[in-house]
């Protein structure tokens, strides 16, 4: 009896695994900004931002953050300095660092950071976004 | 007094972060299945490996681990199916969940997973790498 519920249980583990296609996640979803969750990770998120234009100046008291760019460039600008990602390249913010980023052309990244990490950190805005979007 | 040393520690936060261009850090290793640490997100660590032909069934006890393809071609085995991950994909193997990885030809591949996580998980073996390895 115990046997055949390792194996049920065995069974319904690898049902849930999914292998997840980022270009095939993109075309799911079009709006600047907000993060579209794809994947857990323990109690991290891999989210898909699509961005353009300028975000706002924040900073996350709580955690890093990891931006990876998949399709394009952004930049993220510090106080003192900025960077410029392209496709290829990531980069983690540490945490309670201001940053703000940006990009000219529509650009595709992904975060990783903790599950109900808010896009804006400290601020509440308009480009606040909800968590668990998953796409 | 306070306010320049509250700048002072602006700084040193900036000047410590760096971009990470997958391709550079790929260039600076050959030796197959030996992740290379390339950033550090809280306690959770990005590497990147360089994977070749059989590794060996494993799992992980206490934690989840993402793969991401970023060239070439890799597959996943599982007990009861094995799933191929090309470039611009991504699967989260849950924890406790036998796989093992292969690749046909070379494959770079990059694992998010906390840091100190034994590439071989419950396995100590020729294929046990070293962690906290930089590239």
């Amino acid at each position: 009896m115990s046997y055949r519920i390792i194996e049920l249980n065995t069974f319904t583990k690898t049902m849930s695994i999914e292998k997840i296609n980022f270009k095939e996640k993109l075309s799911k979803f079009s709006k600047y900004w907000e993060p579209k969750v794809i994947a857990k990770l323990n109690d991290y998120e891999f989210k898909l931002v699509k961005i353009k234009d300028e975000f706002i100046w924040h900073h996350h008291e709580e955690t890093d953050e990891a931006f990876i760019v998949l399709d394009g460039v952004m930049y993220i600008e510090f106080e003192d300095r900025t960077i410029k990602l392209s496709e290829g390249e990531m980069l983690v913010v540490p945490k309670r660092t201001k940053h703000r980023p940006y990009a000219d052309k529509e650009t595709h990244i992904m975060i990783v950071e903790p599950k109900n990490t808010k896009n804006t950190g400290n601020i509440e805005d308009d480009f606040t976004a909800p968590n668990d979007k998953w796409v």
